[in-house]
């Protein structure tokens, strides 16, 4: 199984996809992204680095609620991640971007 | 190419890298989260559904900045989504947690 | 007027206190802070500080909308902040939380 | 003392003001907003005002992350609220506005 069927696997045992609405997906992957970034709190990135297992399992969180969205939505995932570049591609072109922040 | 070689194509064509320092990832994470909440704002989850296009570009930022954060830290998106799932299953144990929010 | 009454003549005007579900009050907020915290993205605070007049309407907009959530659950706010600085000051007592991160 | 005052004291005595850089403060009154908005995650608005308490504190704790950014910048609360108020109604004038959401 890929993550996608992974993730539908585990909320579909739990018949929890009917508090899946996307209302509160969008405001979970929000949640789960400041419990990410909790753990930079008055740290710098060097200090935050020191504790991976916890970054693995907050940006996991972030990651398992974009899924479920994009799935909700019926979005693939490669897809709109490849549109969007393509998008920015043409907004940040690479002559003018070049170590511009 | 994958999604995550073609995010590190568009992040190194322009030398960006040296910017995406961890804990602005983290920060921009959040930042486009909350774009795709703001998408939600005084609506239900029907009323956004009606901007599909919008719902893929901020869905979209946000999978990027935290396949950028994945491969910053060097994890391997598929295996921390699997292992968060894991950890998941023996909090929610499909018995105990079958319907219940 | 103070500060409360002016926020509320302001959606009272428009009459708008009828959208202002404290669901999408919370979101809101979070939505303000996130711009709040869009200026600092990629800087440092130093470099932030150069456009006061952003972080002005940014942050009176994370107030507002905080003013109004209080306002509608009937909180006030001077005493809320009173309570809660009681509550921090048990839990990090002066003696050992001087200095302290 | 008002709020502000007591919040500096609060901060004073423990000789914490040299963590709270401006961007670090920004990151706080996202991470409360994001606390306060989990009360209301997979829930009704009227749901979540069934915790008060927690509902008063998650909100404080916005608010003195808040009211420190202001005391950092050299802001009046009462000063920026009446500026943005005064912006708003500018960009919604009352006519136009009034029951539009």
């Amino acid at each position: 199984m890929n993550s996608m069927e992974k993730i539908n696997q585990f909320r579909d045992d739990r018949d929890w996809r009917q508090f899946h609405q996307e209302k509160d997906l969008a405001l979970s992957i929000t949640l789960e992204a400041a419990e990410l970034l909790e753990l930079f709190q008055w740290k710098t990135s060097e200090e935050a680095k020191e504790q991976p297992e916890r970054l693995k399992e907050e940006l996991a969180d972030v990651l398992i609620y974009s899924y479920m969205m994009a799935d909700n939505l019926g979005f693939d995932i490669d897809e709109i991640i490849d549109e969007k570049l393509k998008k920015n591609a043409l907004k940040y072109p690479i002559e003018q971007s070049k170590g511009q922040r």
